[in-house]
């Protein structure tokens, strides 16, 4: 079993999660999906609002250009949003109610789709809606419970956790206490499951 | 021919150091080594004195052990340096008067060695005077050499041209116009190189 936690507004985690369950199932893992918010984490480290890609406008081109090169190597189609980062908080709240269900790796792929290749606003209640139709599953009552107590709760739990264990951006996969940050280091972790 | 960007004080530089010639080679390509400055980059971009890894401890603590794993997957030996980052200048430009020489690539890993297996501080003349002398090589031309006005223009003019480049960090790989940062991209610059 190997953690994979994301953020839905990072542009790698696109890339990582289009890879990941893939990648882990050819090695013999399972992956469990780790949403979370970037957000409250770099405004803690870095003391920023938005993303080291905006705030670093040099790193964001290098990244804007490697994105169309990876999704060429993978050979998945990338479009750079009108807005970024999105607000990815209705999106995680979603994918947590998802956690126990047999779609939660497609609804995460669909919801990453949705922003990067298809340009939408995920942070819009219809925008999910519309994932969720698309996938046959009834919006109305997942966004329903995704504003109540026990799912932000969770989605809380999940991004202190995620500082607990050391994480400053996104992906990353965590097996046991190893952390590795970055779509680049999918086969590391692996290997290092494979070790134990 | 690729172009590896790197700065003596920087670890990733490091690991990629030691991989590039035999993944290069392997992949039927030469190497120019292009030594340069971080810290105006970095003063540049970010407006620190210092690395990103000690002004992000979070993101440091990360990177100190996965140099410790990256090394035991590519089978070499590393050692957190005493002081860090190190003054790079003085190993930069002997680099730079190496280049043309056959020994370039092993001068570049032993002061990479000197600092990050032995612990030694590489801004000391002494360390690369005992780099070069363990080489055979006599270290009082090249050391005075280091210290002239063209030496020192050259490598100002690396550092003026990776900024060019949109480089805001080490080590890159970089083919034509395409940059890749990071020593995990080693793969990616040379897949990159045989496409054309």
């Amino acid at each position: 079993m190997i953690d994979f936690w994301f953020d839905f507004a990072s542009t790698y985690s696109y890339v990582g999660a289009m890879r990941i369950e893939d990648a882990a199932r050819a090695a013999g893992h399972e992956v469990k999906w780790k949403p979370f918010l970037l957000g409250p984490i770099f405004t803690a480290q870095l003391g920023i609002k938005t993303s080291p890609f905006n705030t670093q406008p040099v790193r964001g081109a290098y990244m804007w250009r490697d994105l169309e090169r990876l999704s060429e190597k993978y050979g998945f189609t990338f479009k750079k949003p009108e807005v970024f980062p999105q607000r990815s908080i209705l999106a995680a709240r979603v994918a947590i109610i998802a956690l126990d269900k047999p779609w939660v790796g497609d609804f995460i792929r669909n919801v990453f789709k949705a922003q990067f290749v298809f340009g939408k606003d995920i942070s819009a209640a219809a925008t999910i809606a519309d994932v969720l139709n698309g996938m046959f599953i009834d919006p109305s009552p997942l966004l329903q419970q995704a504003e109540t107590e026990p799912i932000k709760r969770q989605l809380r739990a999940f991004t202190d956790e995620a500082q607990a264990l050391g994480i400053f951006g996104a992906p990353n996969i965590v097996v046991g206490k190893e952390l590795f940050f970055g779509q680049d280091r999918i086969d590391d972790a692996l290997a290092w499951a494979n070790k134990k």
